[in-house]
């Protein structure tokens, strides 16, 4: 079977956010040096849980296209008032919202992403904006193809046109393409428009007082622990 | 003046054929090597040639939305027809159009590009779709931040919204947007928005038989021989 996916996929589109880089710690981080004072524990969680909502009132056409930059300043308005953060500079609030731009890698992103470019086209496939996804491209040193996002095909994940957009960009069918992520609904919306799918476990996604399941769909095409054993697996 | 353009300009926004990748010899030889019988010289002349007016049809609203691939291959099938080639097997004309996903850089582009990416974003600003601006860059080994293309802003050069979705896109004032490019009147449509612009030299951009007015203008920010004295001047 596995010779067959090597055969038949040309693209890898990957899931960003928990997939490739480990926003909990780099958020919860952040959030310890600029607030001492808060729970970062409570306030990275709740920050990325303010995600989805904020994506559905784009989804449902409440507002028009907003870029994840703009949701997650929002969002964290929201937050620094809810935790009681009172006095916080708008150049350190403007700073802080970009952390997003500088997350951190998971070990095993660079090393596999660079031995499936050797094979494949490796490109973003993310709710991240083009200039957040390209800050942290080289913050990261994650050395994409190219970097698509839900801003280039106006539409947030999981609609169909973001995972047909990305078949369409490179002119291959839906079967060429694989995605990458570590979330089942991710890759459950991209396997009904066609595409192959990887399933990458990242039991720590949500930190360590958190546990994530991480078990196997025999929907997905391959199941690996981690990047580098998916560049084992796709080489 | 240069200290200035240095502290000011975060973003380097490339044009990429004739710029970045040198598309006559590239396409000149593939012709030669495809279709013996026939003028290469004028027939990778007359393709380029073919490439603004197909593109004015997009831009008047003639037709709505046609990526460069598609022009590419429309220019060849009418090429086809007046050079008199009847018996080309069709898999020999889609190999053929995608030559321009195969265009080999400019010897100075990869080390200057390089450079360059250190202190700066560094993008495509190409009339060219993404999927070939990423096998381009994949052939010629372009260590591009991000790709963009006319095609993420359905409009071509040398509408404004390309320019200014550049700024966009990064979050950035026009003004720290500089184009870098071998032709005059896409600098000058650059800097009608605000942006920096560079011109780069490419005297032999249509062929050694070919010459090309490379002299400064003195509207361009900067004028550079080639994209490694562009380095030496931005670094």
């Amino acid at each position: 079977m596995e010779e067959s996916v090597r055969d038949t996929v040309h693209v890898l589109a990957f899931d960003v956010f928990g997939t490739v880089v480990d926003w909990y710690s780099s958020v919860e981080r952040e959030v310890r040096r600029v607030l001492p004072e808060v729970d970062a524990n409570a306030f990275a969680l709740a920050w990325r849980a303010g995600y989805q909502p904020a994506m559905e009132r784009v989804r449902s056409g409440k507002t028009g296209w907003v870029p994840l930059d703009l949701l997650h300043r929002q969002i964290l308005e929201d937050l620094l008032a809810r935790f009681e953060v009172r006095s916080l500079p708008e150049p350190e609030i403007t700073s802080l919202n970009r952390i997003w731009h500088r997350l951190d890698p998971w070990p095993d992103a660079v090393e596999g992403i660079t031995r499936l470019k050797r094979r494949y086209t490796v490109c973003t496939l993310s709710n991240g904006n083009l200039g957040l996804l390209t800050a942290m491209a080289k913050h990261a040193q994650l050395p994409w193809d190219c970097i698509l996002s839900a801003e280039v095909f106006g539409k947030y994940k999981p609609d169909p046109d973001t995972y047909l957009g990305v078949a369409r960009v490179f002119d291959v069918r839906p079967e060429q393409v694989m995605l990458v992520a570590a979330h089942q609904d991710d890759l459950a919306a991209a396997r009904s428009c066609g595409l192959r799918t990887a399933y990458i476990e990242r039991p720590q996604e949500f930190g360590p007082m958190h546990s994530k399941d991480v078990s196997p769909d025999s929907a997905n095409t391959l199941h690996a622990e981690n990047l580098r054993v998916l560049a084992d697996m796709l080489e």
